[in-house]
């Protein structure tokens, strides 16, 4: 093959804006927060790994949450999700957590994909460590924040084991008659289980 | 390499026990406890699939409770489990199910291969069903026929949510303070789930 058969030579005046320099700035991006987590990930560091100019790395992401979602490619804005969850009584959390929970996993769009985040997390270090991560730091240090208990941490791994749980046995594995109950039945039956692990006296 | 180097030349006088065979009517078996379920799989069916005759099969395994078992491939006899956790008061069983569990994964020799089947369960359509069989025939209907109560079937697949969850989280993904938790602890902490599931008014 000739030299003009091959791809275009790069010239001095290449962008610093390849379509492929945003995606090695997440895949070590990806890397780093599944091995080191969250809060020991810097966009420096990414920068460093990543070979490229800290700049660089600020010209695509406003900062190291941006940077987080970008990497975990959710369909869904955990914000709102939270919101969701956050918005109203104590007293039934339990409830809209379970309720929300599934309205995410209802749509179709969603299903494919939660699913193979499932499967991918349960056979992968890489990927369970950044699960653990998004699972902490998007949504239930934020739900904790609001919890005026004691242990929170505990609650919240206890709330993720039975949601976890939930999503193995309803949507992966499909155990009946869970896998075909409607969601209000759901939510009476998960919905006391999030509120004890949350609220009650351990 | 001479022949007399090679393996034995095969006389007429073979017996149907060559190791092959044996694997042969496992793998056979294995692929329909996970495609049809344990209730529809035969030993005649099996042993047709296998290409054996049904003899054969029954020269093996004395039946089909023996012939899943070994599909299985199962490095705790369930019968002792169950009967642990069958064995006192109703009152008390969600957390004799959960010490039991716990007691189970807890034993280093057990630990890695239950990783395993639960990361092949997540990944595999065939692992799935096969592990819905095994959950459900060796361990949760033995259990709900000890129930005196509605709904048994909703009632384990709520547990079987919780104990895939609780695998998940403690042992497979890891989310701290749950991973490190001693089991007197997560007992105090999941058995009243189990027992609100078998036993509460749901």
């Amino acid at each position: 093959m000739t030299r003009q058969g091959g791809r275009a030579a790069r010239g001095p005046g290449r962008r610093p804006g390849a379509p492929d320099t945003r995606g090695s700035i997440l895949d070590v991006a990806r890397q780093s927060f599944a091995d080191h987590g969250y809060d020991a990930t810097t966009l420096r560091g990414v920068a460093r790994a990543a070979g490229v100019d800290p700049a660089l790395v600020h010209h695509y992401f406003a900062g190291k949450h941006q940077l987080f979602l970008a990497a975990m490619d959710l369909s869904v804005d955990p914000e709102v999700l939270v919101s969701q969850v956050l918005d109203g009584d104590l007293a039934d959390i339990g409830d809209r957590l379970v309720r929300t929970f599934l309205g995410v996993w209802g749509q179709p769009a969603h299903r494919a994909r939660l699913t193979a985040m499932v499967r991918a997390t349960a056979s992968s270090e890489n990927v369970s460590g950044l699960m653990r991560e998004a699972l902490t730091h998007l949504i239930f240090d934020r739900i904790a924040a609001r919890l005026d208990r004691p242990d929170t941490a505990l609650r919240v791994s206890a709330v993720a084991s039975q949601l976890m749980g939930l999503a193995m046995a309803r949507y992966v594995v499909r155990i009946e008659p869970l896998a075909s109950l409607d969601d209000d039945a759901v939510v009476r039956l998960v919905g006391p289980t999030i509120q004890r692990y949350l609220t009650a006296d351990l």
